[in-house]
């Protein structure tokens, strides 16, 4: 990493003292005053690795580091979806589901192994997460669930257009073809879609009762549904958040950077 | 109220140059900014009174105002059972659920109608709610829903030491009979407790994996159970939390000052 730094600065002809510093959003468990990855399963379970100090001593430059979800939400609030705001909540609709928290225009940390705003309960008892517990959001919400879902329901009913679309080859279910299929009319594309919608509603609505932000962002390849997916979410919210008939719920919309997001977060983070 | 501090101040013999302003912990949905008291339950639904402008100006002081669940938890952090810490969760199990956020040694207010974490989800379509959802916490960790519970199985399991400890009246239910109808050995107790304790777990579970503070704190006249709650629910979280296995979960403690964590909680306010 530190390696491709210096050729970047190479190759735009930056100067050491051209840098404010360097920014680091990487995935899983980060302790954001220490620099250190605690846990990550994208780099191998447990490393606690002082991540920020390295990096810092190989480039003699400044470090910061915090969840790649926490930079997304920061970079949505300077330059994206949520520009302008000075709160926001980001959930990251993908393998997982991850989450981050923008409070008074700078990332809101939570302890280490905080802020896993995916790893909350929808149904104590239900769906297996990959986190240990049963029920959470990212059993629910995450692309990988929609997939599970879909095909279950494929399976179930082999007359379905879910069948068709995957060409009968259940491994090819992806997250766009149940929704595909619901708005060609299958009854059984539309049980999935309106269960998904359901539980993601219940999550939004949990992160409004919880901070209230501005706005809530969704992000990742779901999210290519737009208003498929925003406009029932908008309405679900407003009617069950807590004293959602006297106070206005933040509305639901569809982060605007994609990979950005994160690059533009964690670049900014040098500011604060 | 106004009249009320007067008073106070006559009985001190304090000058209004002695103080250093007026704390006003207020149940309900407050904004801390504008000092409105929006909507509570307890002052008749939908209020929106400019509270801290009212009693600013008939006392001539600083009034700073938020909701009483949070400067219990301050006052918990400044003076109380998570003295020295510099977050903290606080939930208070009554006849609702409240909970309070101190973060980085302040209030952590979120945006009004926010920080309502008694009414995140711990089942989709479960109990009915105070709020109108189905299955939050409110719904099944307070002592409204235990007494419910308890009543339900006493109804259901005549035999029940749970009915002979209410004198086979159920509207003399109350949170400390299946505790101790529980402790005596009765089976139909044991599963009311059993799930409550379990609901709890899941509840505080998600407190720690958004939040991570460094501890958490119920209050509540079903604390007065002590160890009989704390116990379990510290094993509980340890297993479940997220990364239990490679971090430590903060502890779960009951919280020490009663009714005047609230009254501490703000008059420190006025410090910050």
């Amino acid at each position: 990493m530190a390696r491709l730094v210096r050729e970047l600065m190479q190759q735009t002809g930056a100067a050491p003292s051209d840098c404010l510093g360097v920014g680091i959003g990487c995935p899983g468990t980060i302790d954001a005053i220490s620099g250190r990855v605690i846990y990550s399963n994208n780099l191998a379970g447990r490393v606690d690795i002082p991540l920020a100090e390295s990096i810092a001593s190989a480039l003699q430059l400044p470090v910061r580091i915090s969840n790649d979800a926490n930079y997304a939400a920061l970079g949505e609030c300077v330059a994206g979806a949520a520009r302008g705001c000075r709160s926001a909540v980001l959930l990251t609709l993908g393998t997982g589901v991850g989450g981050g928290v923008v409070w008074d225009g700078k990332v809101f940390e939570g302890g280490p192994g905080g802020m896993e705003l995916g790893h909350t309960l929808l149904r104590t008892g239900g769906e297996p997460c990959t986190c240990g517990r049963k029920g959470c959001v990212e059993a629910y919400c995450s692309a990988t669930a929609l997939i599970r879902d879909a095909a279950r329901a494929a399976r179930s009913q082999p007359q379905s257009r879910l069948n068709q679309l995957c060409g009968s080859d259940l491994s090819r279910m992806n997250g766009k073809i149940p929704f595909d299929a619901a708005q060609a009319g299958d009854p059984a594309a539309q049980e999935v879609i309106a269960d998904y919608l359901h539980h993601l509603g219940e999550a939004v609505t949990d992160m409004v009762n919880i901070f209230r932000p501005e706005i809530v962002l969704l992000s990742g390849g779901i999210c290519a549904q737009g208003a498929v997916l925003t406009e029932p979410l908008n309405r679900y919210v407003q009617e069950h958040a807590f004293a959602g008939r006297w106070l206005k719920t933040p509305p639901v919309c569809i982060a605007g950077l994609g990979a950005d997001a994160g690059l533009i977060g964690a670049a900014c983070l040098l500011d604060g």
